[in-house]
Order: C-alpha cells, then structure tokens, then sequence
C-alpha cells in the first residue's frame, strides 16, 4: 500500500516550523522565543525494485527530476514526467524533489509504491530510511496538511452587550470560526477562556479587529469558551478541530469529584494533543520539552499513541548544528533524552532509535561540552533554567540539574545498548556524576538533598528532593527521609503548580501513603473545577477568588485554562490505582497492582500494546482481564500469573 | 541611512534557495542536483541605543516582536506593534522576527535606524553583525525581492512557420515575455539560443505549452535569442532583465576581432552577473564555486563589484552542518576557500574574513577529516572530481586536487593571520603536502607532473601541470618545463574547454610566450563568433559545423551558448596587455606592466578601489594615468612611481 514519503523528521519539522508562528498575542502574531529549524529544500528519494514491468505514477509535493537506472552508464533521465513505464527486472529508482514552499515529499503508486522501505537523502550522501504516516496513505492527502478532524459546535448562551454579542460555548473549546450577518465594520472579535477576558478589550490574548468581506469574518481556529463580537446582528458557526484520538483508557470510581476530574483531564489532555503534545490551548500552543515528558505518561493512560509521541520527541530534537538547549531550557534537554528511552520501552520502538541516534547524540554532545571542570553544568549566558517556578536557590550548579543531566546520561547509554552503539562511556559517567550530586549535595545533618552548595545557604526544596527521590536511584533509606522530611514536611514550601504536582504525587504513591492521591485531587483539582473549570489550569491557587485565577505573568487573563501539564490524575489513577505498569519492554512483562488508595473502589482500563487491561476492584473483590500475556497481578503480597484473554478474580482481605 | 538588516548570510541563503530551484529543463522544471540550505525562520535583532526620546517605526517581512530594555526587570514588551515611543536615555532594543516563507529582516527608521551597527541571533545567543545591502536602503525596496533593472527590447526579424511565429531577437538576451493576441490554445512557445533550438519541438530547453488566458501568455525570464509561438497572430513584448553595473574596465585595441571578443566576452559576463555569478544563462542558471572562482577575475576588470562576489561567496558556503562537498564537488570547495583569500586581497574586506570564518572553518575541516593517511584527499562516495573535462588519469589521489588542496590550506593560514585567528598549523600542512606532491606527482625524467601515480599509468595533462604551474608555488625551473614540456607540446592532448583555457592564457603569459594570447582568442574565439555566435559558448571545437555546435551532454540543444566562464578575455588582456595587477592588499601596491603582446597598440581601463588606471600604448609610447596612488609601472626593465591623477608618459624601445 502506498503512503506519502519524506526524509525521515521533515514532516515533524515542518509542522513544528507552522505550529510555532501562529501564536497569537494581544492582537499580534508572536514569534516562538526559541529556536526553529527549517525542512530541507532538496532531497532524492531511492530504492532498488523489481517488477515485471508496467507503468509507475508519481505525485509530489514539489518539482521532481526522476532517473531510473543505478548506474550512469545505465540511468535514464525522466525530468519531471510523472507517469513513467518500467521495463521488467531490477533497477533503481531516484527521484530528486524540490521544495522551498512546505517540505520535499512525493507518493508513488502503480508497478511500485512508496513506503518506509524507500531511502532518502538531502544531497549529502546521507541515506537514511524515509519518514511516512498512517495518516498519508491516499496520493490526495497530502502531508503538508495535517488533517484535524471537525464537528461543530454551538453556543448555549448568547447576550448583547456593550454593543455586540458575547456566546457563552459552555465549555472550553478550540474551534475555526465563521460570523456573518455583520455591518460594514471594522469588527471587534475576541476569544476568551473567561467571561472576563472575552469583555475585556485591552487584555483579552486573542483578538481582532478586522473589516468583514460582504458581512463574513472568519479565523481559523483559536481556544475560547466565550466569544464577544462588537456587532449586534452578528451570526456564529464554530467548528471544533480535534485529532481523532481514541479512548482506549479509562476510570470510573465510586467518587464522583475524582471522576469529573478524570474526565476534565481527558477534554484537557485532548485539545492539547494535536500535531504535537502542546502545553496549553489558547496562548503558546507552543511544544515544550518538559511539558511534553509528562504527556507521554498521561497519553499512555489514555489514547496510548504512539504517533503522537514519536512526532513530538522528533520535532523537539530540532536539528544540526545543535547550538542551543531545547527550548532553549537546560533541564529540557535532559528531559528529552530520558524522553527517548521512555519511549522505546514502552513501544520498543528500536527504528526510532536508530532514526533520532545522531539528533540524540548532537544534543548529548552539546551538554557534554557544556560541563564545567568538576562535571556539573551550570546555566551559560542565554540558557534558561527552569525546574519548577519556585522560591529554590538557583546559585551556582543545581542539584536538579545534575540529577537529570545523570539521568539523561544513563538514558543515552541504555539507548546505545539498545542500537549496539558505543555510548561512549556515559553509562560510568552517569554513575560518577551521582556520586558527585550525594557528595555535594546531600546534607548529612538534614538527610536530604539542597538547592545549590555554592551559596552556602544550604536551601531545601521539594522541587530537589522529588527530582531526586525518582531520577536518582537512591536507595530506600533516603527516600524515606525525603519523604518524611520533605514531601510530608508541612514547613518546606509547597508545590504549586500542576506541573510538579506530577512528581510530587507519584512520590506519595511510590511512597506508600495511599490516600494522600486522592486528598490532592480532591481538594486542587476538586476546588478548581468548582470556580467553574471546564478544563484545567496552567497553575492554580486556591486561596485565590474570582478573576485572580485568570491572571498570570503580570496580565490579567494570561494564564492557559487549558493546560496538558495539569492532566496528570489520568496518569496517577491508572498507574497507581488501576496500577497498571510496564516492567519490561513493550508490555512484554508488566505489573498490576490494584490499590484502592482513598476509594471504595473502581473499574477502569489501561492500554497496552495490542488491546488494554481491564481492572476493576470492589470491596470483596479484585477482577483483571489482560488482552495481552505478560502480566503479573500482586494482591496483598501474593503474585497471580495474568493469562492472556481470560479474567483473573481475587477476593480483597477484609481489613484493607 | 536606515537599511533592511538581516541576519548575516541569510539574505544569500534565501536567494541562493530560489534561483536553484528556477531551472527548466524540457518541459519541466528541474530540482538542482546539490544540496541547498534554508533560511532561518526565525531571528532576533539587537541594538544599544542613546537617543533624546522620540517615536521609531518598524518594517519587516514576517511577524514581529518587540522589547525595549536590557535586562528582564526592565524590559516593556511591545509584541507586534510596528510604531514604538522611546524615552530619552540609553536602552535595548530587541526585534524578534520569524518568518517562514521568506527570510526575517527588518528596516527601522525614526528616531533610530537599522544598519550595519545592530547585531542579530538566530535564537541560539550566536549574536553577529548584521547583513545589508545597499540596495535595500528604503523601506519599501523589501529584500525577499531581488531588484533588477528592466528594458525593453524587441525583435528584429519574425517569420510565419510551422503555423505559428519565430522571432529573432538579434543576440542572446535575457527577459521576461508576454505574448498576447493568442487564441484559446493550448498555445507551444519555445526559447532558443539557436534557431534551430527553438523549432525543435522535441530537444528546446526552455518550452512551455500552456492555455491563455485572454489571449494573453506571460513567463518570466529566459535566455533566447530566438522565440517560437504556435500562434499565427502572436505579439511579443520582451524586456531584458539586468543588474545594472557599471562598466568600468574597457579594452581597445588594433584589432577587430579582439575587440569584438572582448564586446561579447563583457555582455556574455553581465548577463550571467545577477543575484550571484551564474555559469550560464539558459540551462542551469545555478552559482558553481569554480566557474565562480573565475568570475572573480572577470568581474575585476570588468565591473571591479565587490558585492556580487561577495553574494557569490557567502552563498556558496552554505550553511552548517557542512556533510558535502560545495556543489558536490571536491575541486570546488578547495576553489571556495582559495576565492575567500582573493577576495580579501582585492577588497581588503576584513570585515567579510571575520563573518565568514566560521563557515570557512567547517568548509575545511570536512575536508580535513577526508584526508586518508597519506595526507592526500581521494573522492570520497557521492563526492565528485572535476578538474576538466579530459581525457584525465583518475585513479586515486589526483595531482591536480592536492595542488588545490595545499592552495586551500594555504590561503586559510593567510586568513587566519588577517583575523588574528589560530590556523591550527594549516600554513606547515600546506607546505608538507606540497612536498608530498613533488614527491609523489612530479616525475624526474618527465620533469613534469603525472595525474596519478597510483594507476601506474604515469600519464601527463596540461591540467595538472597548469594547475603545478599556478598554485604549486614551483621555482622556475620546474615552470620553464612545465610550460616547454607540456603547454608548448603539440602531442599532449588540447584544452578543449573555455573553463581551462582560462588557466592555460594565464601561463601563456606568465611565461612570456607573449603572441599566443591573441592567437588564442583570434583562433579560437575569433572562429566561434564566425559561427553566428552572439554570446560565448560553454565549449566550443572549432572543427565541428553547423548545429554540432549547439549539442553537448548527449543532447542536441543542452550546450549553454552563453557560458560566463568564456569571458576569461577581460581578465587576460585587462591583466597581460593592460598590465595592471594588485599586488598588495586592495591595490595599496599594484604593477601596471603594459605589454603589447602580439597588438600594436592598444587603450583601456582597469577598475581599482576608488577609480580607475588608464593604460595607452601605441608604437611609440606608453600612457598610464591612475587614479589613485600606489603604482609602479614596468616599462623595458625600467621601473616608475606611479602618482594619483597624473599622466606617465614612456617612450618605447624601438626594438619591441
């Protein structure tokens, strides 16, 4: 069957170039703050066929100068003829593509086909294996359109006001919009994520002021659940563009807050899973490292696609020469290369790592370089240091740093292993650096990990000892006094942003304390969604009232209501309840182990290769049904073999 | 004066993409067969400025974003706004940019001003100084589009045939066409160099067959001295597109023919100086580094423009990572890196040397890394040699790409020492090669050099020996067999090409063998106007007749019949019999050593920074006037200080 074809990384590349100029801004266009790359111009496709004989047909984007033959003494040259007819037998195929507009890519059918068993090649002799997409399997859908799905959707309130109409959608949505029935203007359009901000002129992030063609205005699709129009006779049609993604996971438990904020993820965790994982819907709609690591734990809960996560991870490797951090964030390098090997055991995936192998490496050297004399890295001029918004000490080299760049280097050598490439002596090197992070940074008399040794201030986060207690291999010992000292230390500041709620709740899972899981959802996300969240927050304080939950960055309305970070309880409740995990390689062992935590309890399904586990826990029993061998059930200290298809049932101890 | 500034190179990069991939090859547009590189998509620029306050206006192609402070707690984000208010003080201005379908560049004006002083980052913190052109100085004369002059030209014959009209324009021009009058069509237009080009409906380069609209059929630009439309009622309008340069070189001499081949030598040449210097107009119109590195010399005594050159040299670098050869080709990449040096010489440009020198460095250390233990670089797979196109030994490492090699090297240890940059020992390694070849090419009893030694064959070419002779820095005993040996010997097979003819003039008259560069041009370009001729062909065999002329690479139309590497002529006589030579940097120093060769008399100009030298000899005397100091004139062994804007008179020996 033939599908569209490109050198391997160019459609990621290209999306990821369009993705990121689209940004809109207080009524501009705002271009990405980091660095782009741009798909090559020219590249030649390649493959050696044998038919017997007939007529092949060539569709491209781009122009296209074909030569069949591999030899010059036996080439012929075809120019740009799309319709070629080949003599029977064994020849090579070369079809040279052209492309300065979108990215060189062409689809072949007829006598051959083109497939992922073609080879590419941006005119340095640097044959690689092509990159295609179940999505690209027709000549007429082509690849510089990523083809979104549309259904429409309608407001369910509309008010005129201050001269124009506000539609109330009722819920978060991302939807191209078409008014009519407008006057000669200029109109007046604003998306809001709030009430507030939709009526708010000055601040309201997505607006425009246009003047509509024979009454017709219309935008391509922006986030809002509320849309003022300055014009009283103004008609709407909205329709909501989504990727077709499928629910494969679920959770349904005896708590109806903890289920409306499973749900509320999943919408959330939806609108930002598109070319890309996107961190938020309405203001960057941009494709952040970190962000999307913890996507790809969510998504693994939820639509378990692996596409999704593939074009991600090869859109952020960017391109060569590699002169700047991803996302020009220091921790989001590391966080991509963890990302890679994350991804190959969950989908074994070793074509992938020996397609992004050389990006990998290039980002890894580019680290390496950047060590300092005693191993650490600190931020250089321009680089950017994130680890969490939080009153940490950023002196100096930060024990968060090194506990990822280890782990980014223990990675990369896993990978090498995996390809049978020599990883250069990183594995030891990961090793050495921890020993270095406990001897610089482990406070002997505290018994856990601080911010920076430099300042002498001896500072103790969450953020450090989190990242420690699950990057850093340490053993039980320590993670206990991290956990007792630390997570469960009411004095050590407290997370507040969703993103590191991700860690610092696995931590509490991990550690045992079973209901604190629960008590989190319910009380954040559970008082989020009651100041009327119809999808979840960028960040969210709930000592805060009213519009203070829209402002952010200094502007009232710029805070992301719609933010992919904040759907980790998907990840949470199927991984620690449901307690579905991946043990090997590719599900081809893994573990289940049902903890009712806080819960009575639940019924769920969590995607595996090839089907799903189905886990479901009421206060007598246990019952799994796997789709797939390989699993191992452990209830109450007992280990059950899972059989592929056939139900396993385990009465609970009474006291749990 | 505000002009548009873009990051340094880019505006080449962006040009450079769009004239490869602007070829038409029978029917079809045709992909270049090198590879290209993109423009960044996105930028930031940069400036410190004082001002007394005022407003500020920004142009740009693509979506800004602007900030105005130095540093993040003073910084006020104006996002896309294009009029800013500055208050009185020292500030930053910061103009983010991105653009994906063109290239970022801006032009400020107001109370500040883009120029050459602002620096740009390509989002990687990799500030340099920014790219102008004179060129773009206004706000309106946007870069994306290259501004060449236009002027109407018109037909000077039509004739009725074949149910359509030929038109003959007289000589080869280059222009956009519109033919209107046409019926409903499809409607065969063809461009030839030759009549019977144009008729060919098969073998025509350029043609199209396209469907009026209202009659009307437009195209932009191509090469034709003839046109065929297969329409009886056909009208044409036609204007020459041209970058307007100065002549400033002339050469008037007693003899017919040699004047004529230096008229259509300087209008074979402007038509091929565009964007870049182009090796022909009508086939590949695509920028190759050793047709370009002859241009080089063309255009210094022809048009004495640096930019063009400039434009030429910073497009063919490319960009990084460098994985192939400049043009594919190992020769050519060698030419790039020796043109860099001349270049420097002739404009004293430091400035160029400091922009260019990480390219250059990445240009050389791939071919460093393709050296095989020897020292010597042999074709690599994918790589191609050039030299010529003769009946060459090209078995293993060749003479001629070592002579090349160590001039590489050479001429990268000279820029090094210009900037003040280590050269990495590459002055010692040119001379050790260069004793490698004496070592290994140079055979003792032959007295000259052998293509390859590794075939055994031990064959002899003027290629490699021409090459010895020029860029070998032989001593004089080696040259005076060289030129005895080899030039001078009838049984060592011709040059054929005007490519290495152009190597060959130069020894001629480096040798002193003072009559065989007008032979030459009176043989062999005197008989290829004789053909009809209006422009100089990419090759030419004088035994050939009729359309043999016109065939080449196996098809009867695919010779480019107006190929820049025929115009060597100008440098030659401008350098041999004008005599005027840059010896120093940017002509500090030069020598005027006017030689009658096998001319009467003679009277011309050569351009030099800042004017022009006049040089006049007739039977009795010698006239050099100079603009500008710093000549020596070389008269029967006599030498003379030349002074700024007076006339030297010499009277010549009766005996010469």
């Amino acid at each position: 069957m033939s599908q569209w074809i490109w050198r391997y990384g160019e459609f990621e590349c290209y999306h990821n170039m369009i993705l990121h100029t689209r940004r809109q801004q207080y009524g501009y266009p705002e271009p990405v703050v980091w660095k782009l790359y741009a798909p090559e111009p020219v590249v030649c496709f390649k493959k050696e066929v044998t038919t017997e004989g007939g007529v092949f047909r060539i569709h491209a984007l781009g122009n296209i100068s074909v030569i069949v033959g591999a030899e010059p003494w036996n080439q012929k040259k075809y120019g740009g003829q799309r319709e070629i007819k080949l003599e029977p037998g064994t020849t090579t195929v070369l079809i040279r593509v052209a492309n300065t507009e979108t990215f060189p890519c062409i689809y072949v059918d007829g006598v051959i086909e083109s497939d992922d068993t073609w080879l590419c090649d941006d005119m340095s002799q640097d044959w690689k294996k092509v990159g295609t997409s179940e999505m690209f399997a027709s000549s007429d859908q082509t690849p510089d359109h990523f083809p979104f799905s549309y259904l429409p959707v309608s407001w369910v309130k509309k008010e005129k006001v201050e001269g124009g109409v506000l539609f109330d959608f009722g819920k978060e949505t991302f939807a191209r919009t078409c008014f009519s029935g407008l006057g000669e203007g200029p109109v007046k359009v604003r998306f809001g994520e709030s009430r507030e901000e939709a009526m708010d002129a000055k601040w309201c992030v997505i607006r425009f002021e246009d003047k509509p063609e024979k009454g017709v205005l219309s935008y391509i699709p922006y986030a809002f659940r509320y849309l003022f129009v300055s014009d009283e006779n103004v008609e709407v049609k909205a329709e909501y563009e989504y990727l077709p993604l499928e629910y494969k996971g679920s959770f349904h438990c005896s708590e109806e807050i903890i289920n409306k904020v499973w749900d509320v993820a999943a919408y959330t965790f939806h609108l930002n899973s598109r070319e890309f994982f996107l961190d938020g819907i309405k203001r960057d709609r941009w494709v952040w490292s970190a962000d999307a690591y913890q996507s790809l734990f969510v998504n693994r809960y939820l639509f378990f696609d692996k596409e999704i996560e593939k074009r991600t991870l090869i859109a952020l490797g960017g391109k060569q020469p590699f002169k700047v951090h991803i996302n020009t964030i220091m921790d989001y390098s590391f966080f991509w290369i963890i990302s890679l090997y994350e991804y190959y055991k969950t989908y074994g995936d070793k074509d992938f790592l020996e397609q992004i192998q050389d990006q990998m490496k290039a980002v890894m050297d580019f680290c390496l370089e950047r060590r300092d004399e005693d191993g650490f890295m600190r931020g250089k001029p321009g680089d950017w240091v994130f680890i969490d918004w939080a009153p940490m000490d950023k002196t100096g080299a930060l024990c968060g740093e090194q506990i990822l760049f280890a782990k980014a280097m223990e990675c990369y050598a896993a990978i090498c292993a995996v390809i049978g490439r020599d990883d250069r002596g990183l594995g030891g090197e990961a090793e050495k650096l921890r020993k270095q992070i406990f001897e610089k940074f482990y406070d002997t008399e505290k018994k856990v990990f601080i911010d920076s040794y430099e300042s002498g201030k001896r500072n103790v986060t969450r953020q450090s000892n989190i990242l420690a207690y699950l990057f850093l291999g340490c053993d039980d010992t320590v993670k206990k006094d991290i956990y007792e000292r630390v997570v469960l230390n009411d004095e050590v500041p407290q997370i507040t942003t969703p993103y590191f709620k991700f860690y610092e709740n696995q931590v509490h899972c991990k550690a045992g304390n079973t209901n604190l899981l629960e008590k989190s959802i319910r009380e954040y996300y559970g008082s989020m969604l009651a100041t009327g969240a119809t999808t979840l927050y960028e960040e969210y304080d709930p000592t805060m009232t009213g519009v203070e939950h829209y402002a952010m960055y200094g502007n009232p309305f710029e805070k992301s209501l719609c933010h992919a970070w904040s759907a980790s309880p998907i990840y949470l409740l199927g991984n620690f309840r449901l307690g579905v995990e991946n043990t090997g390689i590719a599900y081809d062992t893994f573990d289940v182990r049902p903890n009712p935590g806080d819960l009575k309890g639940f019924q769920g399904k969590v995607p595996v290769p090839g089907g799903t586990v189905s886990v479901s826990v009421d206060q007598e029993e246990i019952r799994v049904y796997s789709e797939i061998p390989g699993g191992t059930l452990y209830v109450d200290g007992k280990t059950y073999t899972l059989e592929a298809k056939k139900e396993c049932r385990v009465r609970r101890k009474s006291d749990v």
